[in-house]
């Protein structure tokens, strides 16, 4: 079993970095926090005696050697990156669980056959630069580089300019690494595994997801003395297709979400009609059939909305994934150790896109989940309790130990 | 008459100052292009041989000498500042145009038994500080000065700290002056004037206005993970909200208007639900029952739309005026100026508030308007013509010297 004080106080020590206001944590990808926890994160995997790789997407590896060299190395870990209000175990889990085992094999003397490598993938977020898990998308060759580094921020910001600025492009070349597995341990970050009493989500698969930007186009005018039937308003376009992105979820229950979750009003004053409105949609489901289907009633609800209302409408798609099946044999590993290790598991279907979920396209990939307070994340109130966190690399370890080949 | 060149050259030059980023103004109130704008203007009626006072609100009073010391002095004027997104009219034109008159009568040599006062009243937008006509409130004795003083703008710079820094807190104290009237020139930033082909309106009345500040609270959680029957969506309130305020302007028609301006999204990421948003809501009429149910409608419908998603929600009362009617007698000499220069008008509420609506409480006070573009202001392409400009400050001059007294 691993440390789970050991556990504990690493990722105590993370969340000091980027502190959010509220608990929580703000350490957005590709900030100075983000440089700072890595080399944290760096300083400790030097420590535990790994080599340290980065790709130019600023992805980073931790190597522990395996007994045969020619065996693929088994990978572990998820992302430090934060929401800007986001939780300490986020991401950070995976990746310092991941840390841990390895910690724990070292403490142990326990040989692999396979090396291991601890992972710590750049921009899994998406809040600052969208799409969410972009350089796992680019490891995975579903994005290529110019259009990862190419992506801007709200305030303009250039992607690759900041990973310049904060240190941390590598010299090798993304997606050239061969993987035996991946393994990434995560907190649910839904309500399923508290409401049953289970230690451990068995991941089997993953919701899809699409981003949507709608850039609605109106004409900004005095709010006092343009009559009613004059107007041509953005900001009322933009609450009509956030009721119907709403009403689009509902219909499709059980499995389906959606909602509007990022706003920008132009030119954003009291007695000003919006004369143009940015935002963003996000829905999902774990069947394609209706991931489909959501997106066209979205686009036609987009469409229809502008028309009713005389604003022009623009749609683009910021970012999209299918649903994803893990790997049937490494899943079977992962609920095997669970059971031998005496801990409750269900099987469950990630609500979250993962970076194991791009990794899926390249290698065999797997999750391990464990539950949060009242399903809550993306929050800087998002709590776990040690117990939890120790399940889980618990069951991550085991399972490392079956795949990498003791 | 005026000079119409020279006043289009003034309104020109002036729109240099603080350029927007589409051919209009972004001269925002205590900016350093506030201040830049105020000393051009206070060199203008140096050069006219005016006297300047300024009152420790920074409101400007550029005095033209009377024959009579003893009587009161007749005002006109308007406001410097603008929109974000602003045009070049929008109050400039009643300040220069004011200037205009008293650089006419001394080309010509009138000379008025009353002092004529040229005035630049702070912060009349209320886009950086709420409420507007902030200034003129203060005078009229609507707000106090410490009320005034504490607004803060959007990233929390404080009025009275942001009037210091620009450097124009001046001596007067605010409201101590006595007016024998105030007239007001200004674009009908309306639709009705082009519409109904005439080149002046005669304004006998003021829309009555509420600004409300609804801030809702719900719980940012994952967009991917949360069920939709556990989420606390504090846009999806917002969105209910606006779609409100939107019907219940349409249910008072005719003389109602209402709408959502300026809003705040937290966390505002893509894939959070928002756990809060503030935005504000401006709703009028020139009807005092109609805004007073409206207003009493928004409130509710607010209340209740919070209630029915779980939202906690907050109202705060930014800013109100109740309807107004100007001076009886000031309107009629507004109409026979208008009428012996063989200008086509028509009687007009004004949808906006104006200065004149607070100096109202203290002194005689009417308003002349002139056409604009499509009805369109508070927004960069916002556009009058030379001779509408030219018409509203001829109306002006001979306004003023009825008042005024040759
Ligand atoms: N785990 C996680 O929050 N990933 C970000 C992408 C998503 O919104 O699913
Ligand atoms: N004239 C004008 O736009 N004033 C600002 C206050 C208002 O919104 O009516």
């Amino acid at each position: 079993r691993i440390n789970p004080a050991r556990l504990w106080d690493a990722l105590e020590e993370m969340a000091k970095i980027g502190p959010g206001i509220a608990g929580g944590c703000n350490r957005q990808t590709l900030t100075d926090a983000d440089g700072d926890g890595r080399h944290l994160f760096a300083s400790w995997c030097k420590a535990a005696g790994l080599t340290m790789g980065v790709d130019s997407m600023g992805n980073m590896f931790a190597t522990r050697a395996g007994e045969d060299p020619e065996a693929l190395p088994v990978y572990m870990g998820s992302h430090l990156d934060t929401q800007p209000t986001g939780g300490k175990y986020d991401g950070v889990l995976g990746v310092l669980g991941a840390l841990e085992v390895v910690r724990t094999l070292n403490d142990m003397g326990v040989k692999t056959k396979r090396p291991i490598v601890v992972t710590n993938w750049t921009n899994e977020e998406g809040a600052r630069f969208a799409p969410a898990m972009l350089a796992s998308g680019v490891f995975a060759g579903i994005h290529t580089e110019d259009y990862a580094k190419s992506r801007r921020d709200l305030d303009g910001k250039v992607f690759g300019e900041e990973l310049q600025r904060i240190g941390w492009v590598g010299d090798e070349k993304v997606g050239a690494r061969k993987m035996h597995a991946m393994l990434e341990l995560h907190i649910e970050q839904g309500p399923i595994l508290e409401a049953e009493g289970k230690d451990i989500g068995v991941v089997t698969h993953g919701q899809g997801l699409w981003w949507l930007e709608i850039t609605l186009t109106g004409k900004d005018a005095h709010t006092g003395s343009t009559p009613m039937n004059m107007r041509v308003n953005a900001g009322l376009g933009m609450a009509r297709i956030t009721e119907r992105v709403h009403q689009i979820a509902m219909s499709h229950q059980p499995n389906a979400v959606g909602a509007v979750g990022q706003v920008k009003v132009f030119p954003n004053s009291r007695n000003v009609i919006p004369g143009k409105v940015v935002f963003t949609v996000d829905i999902r489901s774990p069947e394609q059939a209706k991931l489909d289907a959501m997106k066209g009633e979205v686009i036609r609800a987009a469409h229809a909305v502008a028309k009713e209302l005389g604003l022009r409408c623009e749609i683009e798609d910021v970012g999209h994934f299918d649903p994803v099946t893990f790997d049937p044999g490494l899943v079977k590993i992962v609920r095997q150790s669970a059971e031998k290790l005496g801990y409750s598991h269900m099987d469950i279907i990630s609500g979250a896109g993962h970076d194991a979920c791009w990794i899926n396209r390249v290698a065999p990939t797997v999750m391990v989940m464990c539950p949060c307070v009242d399903g809550l994340s993306h929050n800087e109130a998002e709590k776990i309790s040690p117990e939890w966190a120790a399940a889980g690399t618990d069951v991550l370890l085991h399972a490392c130990l079956e795949v990498a080949e003791v």
